[in-house]
């Protein structure tokens, strides 16, 4: 297990290091590259050699945060993780790393501790508050690009201040960045408001799909293969999707359905107040949180929806 | 014209009156029954007796914000309005109290002046701000009712932060009512996520309608009566879709034609960084700001969609 350290020791450790390489995980969020650009860029400022890696390459709409950004080519002396929860996230070509991690910075309560060190807060919405607090650690002010880096993984971390995550402390955070003098308003537009084509015409036909039982309390939502086909929508088209049927008023349970290359169902539960997601994933050998839960199911569509409208009918109390 | 005066000599005012009428506008959004009843909230606080109203019936989703409270009868002395930018906006039943508003708080840079006194700052996002700065300056420090309320005028008037008004010290206001105790999430649950079945409806029927042009630079969509009628959706269902067209990847204009009673089209443009939808609409006869503007049109959906396109196609410079 990791030794848990405190901001000062981990601002300490990493100004007596130097050539350090910084990996983030794997198909990579605005958490993950805004701390690791931030923290870069920070330790640069230090008169550091720096550089950040990901296993996947980073989609086009963050090129924002690196314009006219340079990595410099060096052999590493240490290697940090930033937002990386289980050394199995670093995907493929990191993984050579993964019994190398001297530190660890992470937000995750799931945090394997497979790093020597780590710095953790599962209190902080994003990690790129727990950077922030190295750069104050340090005395450093941050520049506009570690400002917009670290307004990034805030914001994308708790959809723009919007999940319960959010605290008065990432209000303070986000207030301290724009007062840098950030592109605020870039970046929430290209996190928040931009869809691709693909995406809108699969979001069209998975509402085409929706059907409501219970007297409106439930809301089932198929996404087939067929429809990922004609949307041709890849995997990044696919983020945001379950928690749609739960969005609509006087909906208690929503469920996806989505379906997988083999044919099975990979079922997505989100729940308001009134009905407890993970007992009814419970009851089909699935498991998750009381608002966001999942299974898996075979069998036609018909057959999944009916298997899950039991397990919601013998679940959730007074929703027949 | 409105005498423009200060936080302080507004606070000193509303100190020496008693019997305050708080008026909202008409078609009440958060932003001004947020800052109504935390006002009136406030000054009860101070001894005084409040009361607000509204021309139009206050929609069930801001019941939250006024659990268990009960608004005194009196004979008012003193009118003070909230988020009012022009008596018009007061509505039927309130335009009694047009000439006789003795201050208006608000943030509208288009306030036409109708009070006696005015407390204007159009650099803040939300007339609550404002409000906040009034509590300040009594020294009445917020309960939890007052900064529910006040956050619930911050967070829908800034889009839940994302929007270009926001500023570092909307997110200090934030930070600030979050210490109270608020139940932000639910807050931001019932403005932001929950959408009524006839709004997803009309919003699946409006998609299916949506074509795009120039190689996808321009998309159109339509609503119709016809649509409207079928997802059975009302005034409140239609907010927030005008947007939706200039959110899709690559579209630099995005245009929404809303079919009104007597067949003519509401046009709403969107546009991003490549194009002025105010000079777009103004070849139409119709006008507004540079992101956002609209017109009229007459003719058949298709005619007027061609209409349109011809003005987009004479005015943006590339798309074509």
């Amino acid at each position: 297990m990791s030794e848990d350290i405190t901001v000062r020791e981990a601002a300490a450790l990493l100004q007596g290091w130097d050539r350090i390489l910084i990996l983030t995980h794997q198909y990579p969020d605005g958490d993950t590259l805004g701390s690791g650009f931030a923290l870069c860029r920070g330790l640069q400022l230090l008169g550091k050699t720096a550089r950040v890696e990901c296993s996947d390459r980073i989609p086009e709409k963050y090129d924002y945060l690196f314009e006219d950004y340079q990595q410099p080519e060096f052999e590493p002396h240490v290697i940090c993780a930033v937002d990386v929860a289980d050394p199995r996230l670093l995907g493929d070509k990191l993984s050579v790393y993964a019994d190398r991690v001297e530190l660890c910075i992470d937000h995750h309560g799931s945090n394997t501790g497979y790093a020597r060190r780590r710095l953790l807060d599962a209190g902080s919405a994003a990690t790129a508050e727990l950077i922030l607090e190295l750069l104050r650690e340090w005395g450093v002010r941050p520049d506009r690009m570690i400002a917009e880096c670290l307004y990034t993984g805030i914001a994308t971390d708790t959809g723009c201040f919007k999940y319960s995550n959010t605290t008065s402390a990432t209000h303070r955070a986000a207030a301290e960045l724009m007062d840098i003098g950030i592109r605020a308003e870039l970046i929430n537009r290209t996190m928040f408001d931009v869809k691709s084509r693909p995406r809108v015409e699969l979001e069209r036909l998975a509402l085409d799909s929706m059907r409501f039982y219970f007297g409106g309390r439930c809301a089932v939502m198929f996404i087939t293969n067929e429809m990922v086909k004609k949307a041709a929508a890849g995997e990044n088209d696919m983020e945001g999707l379950a928690p749609i049927p739960r969005q609509i008023e006087g909906v208690w349970v929503g469920v996806t359905l989505r379906e997988k290359a083999d044919g099975t169902y990979k079922v997505s539960v989100r729940t308001g107040t009134h009905a407890d997601a993970s007992a009814i994933c419970a009851v089909l050998g699935g498991g998750g949180h009381v608002r966001a839960a999942g299974c898996t199911l075979e069998g036609s569509d018909e057959q999944a929806a009916a298997q899950m409208l039991e397990a919601i009918r013998r679940t959730v109390p007074g929703i027949a």
